[in-house]
């Protein structure tokens, strides 16, 4: 396997952390540089001392990073969402490809950007060389894209939940889904804030940003996509306390009668050429999926109140970050779908 | 203040020893004993070393808990569901009031109660001298009853948080509301079983008894007599990494525009005279009422979507189980209802 | 029970906090006020939301409070060590008494304060009217002194697990004493740092400031006082994955043979007369001590290895830090020395 | 690389899943068969959903097992101990190498066996083949054994915290070690038990099996052999609120003047060749080396109270147990001493 050569800017966020890790061992890549505004100068080791024997490199700058475009042949952005406009441009210059990591390039909609995000969008020209990067939903479009919008995490667990039922609007009413999802703490980032203190997370849950998070246009888009018609969702997120790992229990009213098995049948085929997603019988837990790429399915329908009840389960940094973007670019650069991505065992009892 | 005599039957359970504990310090409550099966002959503080030079009672077999029935003036059964009809029907026999932790007297339809628990009901002759036990829903009757059936944990957070609107179908459809439930671990029981180990429930997630629970018709008992006819409705439990708290989401579609304002003036007026709710602006978190007799609750109207979104919190073994309890003796005795339930300040940060 | 008057400053730290929870149902106080230089201008239940309808109070500044000294009979500090002498300096002036939470007092050696704490010991005129506030150890000084330097959390843990042996150098050796604690975070205090984060912290132990943490000389201190010559110690600090609660594991040598019985008679007419310490003979868990101001203390002898092992745990919030403070105040004020700190029923299961 | 053919007995204990697990991907491995006594008839990721689509081998019972001994080059067993004596019998009867992870082969002398593990040695006659399996202190007799007695996970704890001191026995008092270790609770095995529940277990820790834990008897053991001489040692073993991981703190009394960098020097050239053992200037973190085979040991000098502080962290279920497990098999077998152990990269922030 002829190695690519990537970057990856703002390494030492959480997301960014598990990237370089991924890559570390990825057979197919040799790491550059890592940058990190905070930690310039300092050693990746030196920030996260588990990997100690294991990496290294010295980190750059992000200014370093941009002057160093050159040497690479794929850019990864962890960088804050605003942050990522200047590199793109300056990548697509320089015809380097880029997988982003933030926001910034999401949303299809500039006026929804600014809305939901509260800034220009200073790049919206390069939105035609972007595609969305969620594999099971079409790997075409981002083979031949030079810049890769790596999906939220909760968009990932929402939107492989329902996006099969969709095209079946006999069955169910698409205006209807409600994505009430948990996410384990590292969601929030890695950020020195009361409120994500093991203090005061710990041993509690709480709904936050309840219908106002920035996911939600996100999951309207591409859901909307997969109807065919512009739908409106309620998605609301919670903490739980715990690092890592995301379930999102989805709800949709059906129409008419459906069993289990006829929508395990749906869901069966649709992920059919898709390693990562796992559609099963027995009900999901984050603890199966955690350290992989995984995305765990299960579907039970409610009889009685008439709606399919999706559960799906991931992990917030891996299938939901880091994971996917390693996904994306080994499809992007020809390497097996999997690759880099088999050796992480879910060890946990 | 004059006291009375209360016998606690299954006060080993987590809901018993709670129970136990709050009517240790009860200024109105002289204990007169404690049974458990499980632990009979053993002190109290034996099974609970916390209790050590607080609670030294000896357990009595729930035999010996029988024939000691006229040394009270209440009887407490903590006892799994399907034990109670022949204590309740002693109970009856010998003149004695009975506050019921269990199920077996929540349903007021037989069928419903064996189609749910999977067996027969022993003392349906009774019902007619039962109550509901949620005295935020109406006092009255509790006053009155010769049994109380204490609610359910996930019940309370679920009717608390949805039946103000109930009243209101020219704003919001009764037949939407969807209630998306987490539990801390004690909610399972205290059992010795592989799924509820540190090691395997530790960190993870998951939905469980999707569409399936046995609180879903005592919710929908409840919300219906608040509507004035038969609703169904969607409940998912999930179970949480933490030991203790509900966090109930509320979902229910609204027919007209209205705001949060407008919602949370119902909502005030429906609790103007209930102390241990706390209709608040801020988002609730399990923390805030855990170890108290509060529900806190909070709204959010969802206007892009059409929906409102109502989370609750309260601690499953307090306002859940045994402080309700607690609560429903004070209404049933004539002392002040927050009498020994005000004390438990929640000291958690 | 006539009511004193007390004002807190520095009431929304983790202690400070605590201790104005314990404070407002405390039968025989009223609190003056609370002063928070963070959050003065808000009320203390929007900093801590749990106490919502309980406790309202308008949090005012240091400087507001030091104005408003004559309102009170009880000031108590929960400051940053340094920032208590010029409180005290006042306060003996005006002829209040102080109950000190920090470090400023408890030490009764100037040079050891500057060397352990890095700064000059501003008020050490006062040391004549301090006395340190560990009741079990002596209560007459505690009554008549001005101010109390209240003892550090895992100070208390370790005092009160090793002091009983050092008057028996016959049996013991009381040089070899090393003593090895395990705090739950909120020892950290509230700080919005990294490595405190759910995401860090949680699920993971370490070891810090080996050899050189703060406590050390103040437990030695109290020590060598309970010897009656100068010792020194190896004091181990360790972080936990959890909120709250101090395990201390106390190695000491033998000298000679000894039975486990004969250091339980030792412990058990150590402490005949001190309601908060339970020498028990089954081993002690830090949750069987949550929430309440009890010391839990048990022993073992390594008969192959010549050591004697205590063990001993206590809440770092309560008996380490705002239950001791209000026992301390309960002596100098003449109260039950039990009262305010006996309702805090340990419900934890 | 040549492939072996392992068999694994006991695959559904926690060690056993752990080790199952870094076999699937160990390049010079096939998974011959699976035993579970308790799942026999299921497929392993039945029992551990995590690894659907991973490792599907369906669960056969000890005795069949044992039947197919030819089909493969080495065993494990991952069973309780006293059970592994006859397959030990069988598989030196059959010329087959076998590692061992219970207590059974661990103690050279028997009559110390049968004290502490309270029943005969069925297999003394095989001991003369064992090894004990600590690579880091020899890997010669690893190479050769028949039998590898695989170490307790706070023995390999403790040991390798404190064995490169013992040959110094001018810098330390060798008869002065304690070791105070705290770990994971999967170290209590997969056992449905009260007080290993999330409900109990969660947020506290305690002590447990003072001066008498199974361990102490093999740590004095390897330790006597590093000194020269019999060692009595005092080893304390504790519960975390965790899944996994081991720190084991350690105390040596010196006999002179020694500083930080004295004791470094010494470990660095001890575990010079070890690639596994990472020595290290900041403390210790149970989070570092979870999910990887690395012992992490860190160095602190009391000056004052003169005695050398060794922390060491290791994951209790792969250095303590499965990777050590694959590391032995490694040195055995002519693999790489890291192959299958380097993948598994510390995922956690």
């Amino acid at each position: 396997m002829e190695k690519i050569r990537v970057g990856v800017m703002g390494a030492t966020g959480y997301a960014g952390q598990q990237l370089t890790a991924l890559l570390a061992r990825h057979p197919g890549v040799d790491i550059a540089y890592l940058s990190s505004n905070t930690y310039a100068g300092k050693n990746f080791d030196q920030v996260y001392p588990q990997y100690r024997n294991l990496i290294g490199n010295k980190l750059i700058s992000k200014h370093e990073a941009m002057e160093r475009m050159d040497d690479v042949d794929l850019i990864y952005t962890a960088l804050p969402s605003g942050a990522v406009f200047e590199v793109a441009e300056a990548a697509v210059r320089s015809d380097k490809r880029l997988i982003d990591l933030s926001a910034d390039f999401r949303l299809e909609d500039s006026a929804a950007y600014e809305f939901w995000y509260k800034r220009e969008h200073e790049a919206f020209g390069l939105m035609d060389q972007v595609a969305y990067g969620l594999p099971e939903l079409g790997r075409e479009r981002i083979k031949e894209a030079r810049i890769i919008a790596n999906p939220g995490c909760y968009c990932t667990a929402g939107i492989l939940a329902v996006a099969p039922l969709l095209k079946h609007d006999d069955l169910i009413d698409p205006f209807s889904v409600i994505i009430d999802a948990k996410s384990g703490i590292t969601g929030a980032g890695r950020k020195a804030e009361i409120s994500l203190l093991l203090a005061e997370a710990g041993d509690s849950v709480k709904a936050y940003n309840i219908a106002s998070h920035r996911h939600t246009p996100e999951i309207e888009q591409e859901l909307s996509k997969a109807y065919g018609d512009k739908l409106n969702i309620t998605f609301t997120p919670h903490l739980m306390p715990m690092k890592r790992g995301i379930l999102a229990t989805c709800y949709i009213n059906t129409r008419t009668f459906c069993s289990d098995d006829d929508i395990y049948e749906i869901y069966g085929r649709f992920y059919s050429n898709s390693d990562f997603v796992r559609v099963r019988r027995e009900l999901v837990e984050t603890r199966y999926v955690n350290y992989t790429n995984f995305c765990d399915i299960s579907i039970k329908v409610d009889i009685r109140a008439r709606r399919i009840i999706v559960t799906s389960a991931l992990d917030n940094l891996i299938k939901g970050a880091a994971g996917q973007a390693v996904q994306n670019m080994n499809i992007m650069f020809g390497f097996d779908e999997t690759a880099g991505l088999s050796g992480q065992m879910p060890l946990v009892p």
